[in-house]
């Protein structure tokens, strides 16, 4: 069970997520809980931080972040005893949770849980510090953004749980974002590959690092609301599920901007003078679409990058224009990706076809197009967002009834 | 280097003593700092706890309250190396400063420093967070009140400092208290077995556990303030200070109350049927006095509790009376114990002669006398207070000039 910031916001919510994990475990459930920092505590750390060093070392920002997460963790065993509940914390470094040594995001190496196996099976509730490690020199390391949803996962794997339970202020995955269509239906099971695609295309509900880690390790995980008692969402290997969708849900992304580079010399080599300087910049590029040359020695290339990028983005292009030769740049940040997602698509004809034809019946232009196996993402102004993804919604007969 | 919550109360304090770190380590000194939690964040974990557990369990309590240290120590060390000084944190289990496993008032067993001396000597200044250390099953333990002095002084002997500097809000140690006597004289050396009186007789400077640690393992001590550039006072073997006083100073205590018991059974075992269920009930006595029996059958008996024992003491006096067979019991809240100490009375004489001299002269009558080697304790009326230690100072010579 794995308890976010919201969750474990003050002392009451605590209480409150230290109830739901005594009943799992008055059920006969082994359980062993992840928390992250109280509200706004990791915040005030890292503003210590910000305000004592400018260019600071890692090791030591992992240090004073790494607290917040200690004292949910203490605060939640004693919570669980009060309620006659045999309870623990564990450090990262008491596990121990080892990771690499790149301070600030480090990865996990390696969870040798006997220990806290043994502990567990013994019938003590286990809280672990979220978002922690300790590197191979003794210090402790933090995982990055989500990264107590990975130490979830992680630990979820090495103990081989049953399920890894995210608890969020949200009750499930959705077909789509429920403020833009409200007859949008939380999603029962959902495959590993498909939530993978919906967060890296948007969804905001699960980090995909979290999600790859558990396709990869075979872990079963539920999204949940830790403040309703109703069923979450189920993320797990294709195989369970028995009855798939066509299409399991559609996502978007407003943070897209297109650059196009019109009548770029069509020679070989010409993707490399693009976008090696882009890599360079550390500009992420996402979509990529090269024209037919219609004289065979001009082309035009369009791309898109992140909205944050676009600004650097065109600066680089602007300095390598000798290089690239291009006569024109256009750079256009009114644009959002939609994307339709499903595993059936793989054994389903039309999929594509019934997007294009839905936009095109809206009057709405796909600028760019991109697929992958399951997956098909059109980039489109942003103007339409609301109306493609209703549109969509009803034509793969996601609405609820 | 040793900087308690009032130095390290908020980031400007914090700059401050790394400030003052940064000096000694560029006069070429290898320099291990100890740091306290900023100002009210160890109250704010303790209520935290007092609000989620009723009765908790120290090893949690121990967890969640440790992390302000971690804290401090982080941002310390940060605060040096924007300053160009070569510095890292150490929590307890990194050391490690092994401890029992008496959590919330551990007592350090060992500290392996070896790998700390190896980073000293390469310049490298440690930040040790305070207070805590890790017990034997691999929990953080903390070591109570005053905890992280006492991390000063152990590390200071594990690494066979030269000196330790414990930063505080007051410049050193006074012969007496300067709000009582505006001539009291700071100390520039003392010795262990006078500072050891006069934090246990009431002089609130340092905890008597830290002296007695440092005594023990011959660590030089200085007193020194966090805010000003002045030398302190240093608590020193006995043998490094040439010139000694008669009476390095006077102490006092007001929390004292007085018990006598009148016409008790003059009987051998009496003490034991007295003090027997005062011990068992927990109340500590200090002073005790039992006067010469008139007629050989009956004697008076006169001690000494802690004002907050006093209610208790006096319950636990009447429900034994059968026992112990007195006429009657008077207690008394309205007392202090003044103390003169100095490692001089040894071979000087009249010390004691002095006292009982000075307070007779001003009409005030001495209850009660303790004597050790180096110090004389009297009980009197608390009316008293300021006129007998104002007197004492100027008896023994200890007034400014």
């Amino acid at each position: 069970m794995k308890f976010g910031g919201t969750s474990v916001a003050d002392l009451d919510r605590i209480e409150n997520a230290a109830r739901r994990v005594a009943r799992e475990a008055e059920a006969g459930n082994e359980v062993a809980v992840v928390v992250s920092a109280m509200a706004g505590v990791t915040n005030q750390l890292v503003s210590y931080v910000d305000q004592t060093s400018r260019i600071y070392d890692a090791r030591e920002y992992d240090a004073v972040v790494s607290s917040g997460e200690q004292v949910t963790a203490g605060l939640m065993a004693l919570r669980l005893q009060e309620m006659g509940i045999s309870a623990r914390s564990w450090q990262g470094w008491q596990i121990p949770i080892r990771t690499n040594e790149v301070h600030g995001k480090a990865r996990i190496e390696e969870i040798p849980a006997d220990n806290l196996d043994d502990r567990l099976s013994q019938g003590e509730v286990a809280i672990v510090a979220g978002f922690q490690g300790i590197s191979p020199r003794n210090r402790i390391a933090t995982l990055g953004r989500g990264g107590s949803d990975t130490t979830a996962v992680a630990l979820a794997a090495a103990l081989n749980a049953d399920r890894c339970d995210i608890y969020t202020d949200v009750d499930g995955v959705y077909t789509t974002d429920p403020r833009i269509v409200p007859r949008a239906r939380k999603i029962e099971k959902i495959s590993h590959e498909e939530m993978l695609e919906m967060a890296s295309l948007g969804a905001k509900v699960l980090q995909t690092r979290c999600v790859e880690l558990a396709m990869n390790h075979g872990v079963r995980l539920q999204v949940l609301s830790s403040f309703e008692d109703l069923p979450g969402t189920l993320v797990v290997d294709e195989d369970e599920i028995v009855e798939q969708q066509v299409v399991s849900g559609i996502a978007y992304s407003r943070d897209e901007a297109k650059i196009t580079l019109i009548r770029v010399a069509d020679k070989p080599g010409i993707a490399a003078a693009i976008f090696g300087p882009l890599s360079d910049a550390a500009v992420n590029v996402d979509m990529i679409v090269q024209s037919v040359s219609p004289d065979g020695e001009r082309t035009d290339m369009t791309f898109t990058v992140t909205k944050t990028d676009l600004d650097r983005a065109v600066e680089t292009l602007k300095a390598h224009a000798d290089e690239i030769e291009y006569d024109q740049l256009l750079a256009d940040a009114n644009v959002v990706k939609v994307s339709v997602i499903g595993v059936g698509m793989r054994s389903h004809t039309g999929v594509a076809q019934t997007m294009f034809q839905t936009l095109s019946d809206k009057g709405i232009n796909i600028q760019v197009i991109s697929t992958s196996e399951i997956k098909i993402s059109t980039l489109i102004s942003e103007d339409y967002t609301e109306l493609a993804i209703r549109a969509l919604h009803t034509a793969y007969g996601l609405d609820a009834e």
